[in-house]
């Protein structure tokens, strides 16, 4: 069994590479892919691809569509959407992944702290697990591949 | 023309009626529907209805469950989807609205103010219109059902 | 708002009767539809209509497929599929249309009593709401079609 | 030709291993996949990994939507899924596949004894095989994949 | 309960009439559709409103492409699709639309005679139901519709 | 039985009158529907609606979504999409309704003059009928419609 | 570019050899695959493996299901469905298959003598391609695999 | 990450053969398909292997339907479709192609110059990126696909 995942989210920690880590000791045949995380490249992409904009909208715009570009064919090649939120930005673009996917018909793993349960409860409705950290999210993956519960 | 046309996001200002109330006034063929904006209702239907929870994950989870089945409903009937952003809350709901809606090929009017052009950037890129107050999402609606540009 | 709403499931007791006369009462705008509850008929439909068969098989086979013309109508018309399980019969047909109306993005309620949790659970893993009687289908009905929470 | 054949039901039978024996032996390129057949851990896996739950509904819930991570995109990938039913238990999760397979367009194959033909009627009219044995099973896959009819 | 019911197939018996009559006669709120039936304006009417061709290949496949306009609306708006063969005409045009009212998902009848059930296997195995007469048809109709079975 | 088409293309001739008033002699039940044919309205709603732009390329951008909102919903209402193309301007906008039309699967008619014939044989090749004059447009939803062919 | 091409209809020539002979001598990436036409086996694939039936009608809907095991999967991999029609059999399933063929979207090339276009014009009407021997069917799959002309 | 990337319109100029070579220099997983860029074949391709016709219509006709065998598949293959707009020539087929696209739910990137940002608004306004230059489609996919910005 094979599985292609896409890791959504908070990029100002390093939870992407716990489950790296973790899937590649648990020898797991899973396909992490996610979205670019260098937060400055993803701002400047269209302007610098794309010629500059004076308008910071347009800025914005250019640069999420040909994120898009990458973000579309990830969700829509993957098999299940890890989303995580943390407590300190708006991260809607984390949210609109959730909502895409779940439309598409993807399997939704939400990670998220407990203080932030209630503001998440539409998103958490739509998940077929949710959980609070990376190990957990590696753990589901070793069980649903392999049959083997955490020890 | 007719449209049906469902209003997501921000429950603590008046904007669906100021929508609703331009809507009228033109004489647009316009079905609004929108999803519970009682507060309190939405957060303790499941309690109320399927029996109270100790733990507040499972109230919450019993209750997004079954307002979902209207949103659900409501969402897939839409021919476009309208999701305000205010500066206050999370509403991660509502940018989990517009990514489901976009995911199923519907059309997305986003409104929001200046300030938060930059978190709201990916949810943006995937809409047709982006504006800052209900008055011109009704000309939107009423320009493309009549032809008719405001004055 | 309006709703189509299939009652699948248990033919030996009133339930539907009863989720027909909260509808009305509370003066909701919903089409119930139903299985044909009448166990001969849907068993000798193939052979009265379509020739007798000498083996039950085949009579079982030509009926199910009639049956199947409503069924799968009723099913592919509805918003909401309520099934509903008693703890006597197999019901296989029911947890058929449960999966069935799932893959087609019906919202799903399942109606069961307590003692039959654990082998409904991934039945109900799959629904918006579970409950007991029909009078919670009614009030959930009437809540998300009115926002109306029972007193 | 290859085949991905997704094995449901069942799970206190060696039919799938019998299913397996005879694929081997005839050389045919099929991927079996299967649910997690271990009873204990398909119910404990959502205390196990996200953490126990005092209400026995929630812990069911929780460990059905982490097998239905697996179970989903078994079946999703599956060209044929083949349903084992027993006279003995209840299996409504074996019937909940057969519906969710028949919806989205999935070949079934249904495999049963003569005596509880009357209550699978529906789940047969949806198959293109009804049978009795693994062995036969084997055989519509030999005779699909390679034309050759058993002796 | 409504259907519509699109009528393919044999044009030279009145099959399609003693339908007709039989579901006014019984009160069922059907809407029966057809090809255009009048074979010779069929055969010409790509020449007589596009223009003559020399070729009678161009000519046939004008008016077929023009007849398609019809049949591909009527069978898209369809619940359930009757056949009708005879035994004379090669007819390929029904089995090319029940094939593809089969892949759209919509329930099949199919109605022929007893002596050509062997060359119709294939076409009978994607049925809901096999009858030889359009009495039988009026009586599937109306057991689905008003669970009355013929006295 | 009752048609929507949309009509697109050309909007320098009155070849949407024509077919309107030759459909409504003829008396079918046709729904007809365009874009905005007012080339300045549609080139200056976005700046009109939503804020004027000084790079050209931004206004009719947001001119180009907002038109789209009313493209959109009208072609996929559509049963029938009719293309008008003229030999004087580049209508890429009409040919780029074709193709969108063909993916959604419906039918197409296109009409234009024989002296663009070459160029428009990939577009030809996707339709069901190839005319030269919105009169043969009527003749043909006449005929679908009612089966009477030109006198 | 590598092509899946599905042989269909008529098993009394050797059309498919000489389709397999010249893709094989061009060096095409092309994966032909075609219904078991081993006419014997695959009436009695039913009865051999299912056991036999007194009533011909089942034991052709046995064999015509078990067959359909293999079709369905294989067209639905295919990219191209080719079609024959000689002028001696009903074949009824290949006008089915054509017709199956094109509602879920595939290429279809139809291949028949000129004798017999009036009877096929529905089908050549949903045709890319329609022509009358083998070698023409290898020269257009050389030529859109290629871009390489006949000499 | 791999992609596939179909790239359609203007024949007349080696944009195709500048973005091969930079893709391969970045040492991207590319692969790049195209439609048949010989003018001369694409013309004469339904004349050539299915006899010649004396109507220049039919000539066409069967040249652009063989031809769409080969973009049908191309198109429904990509994960990205590049369409390049030069000023000379009506290229109704590149704008087709990209409203096909678009309504498949592909990602458009569109190539042209300044001068005819105006006649291309609706074609741009379904674009993910517009851009100008081959160079710039080569940045973006290095970009979408390994993170790094041009320098």
């Amino acid at each position: 069994m094979k599985l292609s995942v896409y890791l959504s989210g908070e990029i100002h920690s390093n939870w992407r590479e716990t489950i790296e880590a973790g899937v590649a000791k648990a020898g797991l045949e899973v396909t992490l892919t996610a979205p670019n995380t260098c937060h400055a490249d993803s701002d400047d992409c269209g302007d610098r691809i794309l010629g500059s904009e004076e308008n910071n909208f347009w800025k914005d715009h250019k640069a999420s569509k040909i994120n898009g570009l990458r973000t579309r064919k990830l969700i829509s090649d993957a098999d299940i959407v890890v989303v995580r939120f943390g407590d300190k930005y708006k991260q809607w673009n984390a949210a609109f992944d959730a909502g895409y996917a779940a439309a598409l018909g993807k399997s939704l793993i939400v990670m998220h702290g407990p203080e932030i349960v209630h503001p998440l409860k539409e998103v958490d409705a739509a998940a077929q697990a949710v959980c609070e950290t990376p190990e957990q999210v590696v753990e589901i993956l070793q069980y649903i591949m392999t049959n083997q519960l955490p020890a």
